[in-house]
């Protein structure tokens, strides 16, 4: 069947609005955008739609929520507001998210509808949701721009949980023996530059294994520092 | 010591895009702008910023990526490449986003990099990076909107493992006892309407004790199909 994931616009007001939408379903690689009595049908003007000129030419228009999303098993709706008599369970994109991706796991057509830019979604445009949706912005400041509204949800659903829970690879640090031929380079190369105090050698020998020990030492560096510091050795031992 | 992360924007180009970060900055409660060499330094004017004037009033302006950097334990840059040769480790956003998030608790200045809208962050400008991060957009079409990449990152760090990891709350569905009687009340209404055999009592009995029971019927909505069936009920005797 395709994409069953239906980006369901509502009276949006900006083209530039609905080419961002458009350029963030081409970049997660959903493909089924729709727009409700869109204020301008200029829309495929959108100028800022780079490379999502595909989307765009095969949106459909309708002019109601009822007709845009008759043919959804699931009709889902975003909203800004934190909570007003909404009528209709609200949840934070997180769990919503899971949700809207199981149903499209099993190939179940679901709309998830965006508001206008001034307005959001009506209680008219409610009434045909089956819950909301709200992303995690600030109470404060909980409005967000359209086009941005839609990329976090997309990215959302292509968000990995898997990848999520893997954490860095171990950086592949330089062996025990590189990190004591650097210490031994290193504090011959001090001794030349009269860094070290010879009375003090065995504490010194200590402090600059430490510090040597202290650095995070890529295995693939070694060399290159090894060569740096014969390289000073050769240059400090010239000067004597 | 405030806002640990520093969203710093490389050579950025269009005034909106600036407006839409520092929007997106607000929407998510981070604070630290900090710009590189901008193309316009009439990005104040940047008009779709709604409600986030003070973000861009108090942003700050460098001549280069290393000044605007330099506070900063971890350097993060993002970028769209899959893969070219970056001479740096490349991670997808989930998992960056989480090594960010540590160094935000530990309130340790974080920079996250973003590089111009037509060129992304140059060699140069990486190399102040300690690694790169990718949102994981298709690789055919990569190249994000820089509001919308923005607005994706600060999604992330704030998102809620959570949160994500909660269920939807089991719906509270009505008990045995109103499925039972919505289940009399509505083979009383089947009869009178003349819907069920008399000849089939039994069977049609259980046929609409289970078409009632595979109903979602929400505890709260119990009384009203009840009231309504009622209705339906007398107004069904009278005609006879």
């Amino acid at each position: 069947m395709g994409d069953p994931l239906r980006i369901v616009l509502v009276t949006p007001r900006n083209p530039l609005n609905i080419g961002a939408a458009a350029r963030a379903m081409s970049n997660f690689g959903f493909t089924q955008l729709r727009l409700v009595n869109p204020y301008e049908v200029a829309f495929k003007e959108a100028v800022s739609a780079v490379n999502a000129g595909y989307i765009l030419e095969k949106a459909e228009v309708f002019q109601t929520v009822g007709e845009a999303v008759a043919d959804c098993s699931l009709v889902a709706g975003t909203t800004a507001a934190a909570r007003r008599d909404l009528h209709l369970p609200l949840y934070r994109l997180e769990p919503a998210g899971q949700l809207i991706k199981e149903q499209l796991l099993a190939e179940r057509p679901v709309a998830l509808l965006f508001g206008s830019e001034k307005f959001g979604l009506s209680n008219e445009d409610m009434s045909h949701c089956h819950w909301l949706l709200r992303i995690p912005s600030r109470e404060e400041h909980g409005s967000m721009n359209l086009g941005q509204a839609v990329a976090i949800c997309l990215y959302e659903l292509r968000r990995d949980a898997e990848v999520a829970a893997q954490r860095f690879p171990p950086a592949q640090n330089a062996t025990a023996h590189d990190y004591e031929r650097i210490t031994a380079l290193l504090r011959e190369v001090l001794g030349q530059a009269g860094y070290l105090n010879p009375s003090t050698a065995e504490s010194s020998e200590l402090k600059v294994r430490r510090l040597v020990r202290r650095l995070g030492l890529p295995a693939n560096d070694a060399d290159t520092w090894l060569g740096i510091l014969r390289q000073i050795l050769w240059k400090t031992s010239q000067r004597d």
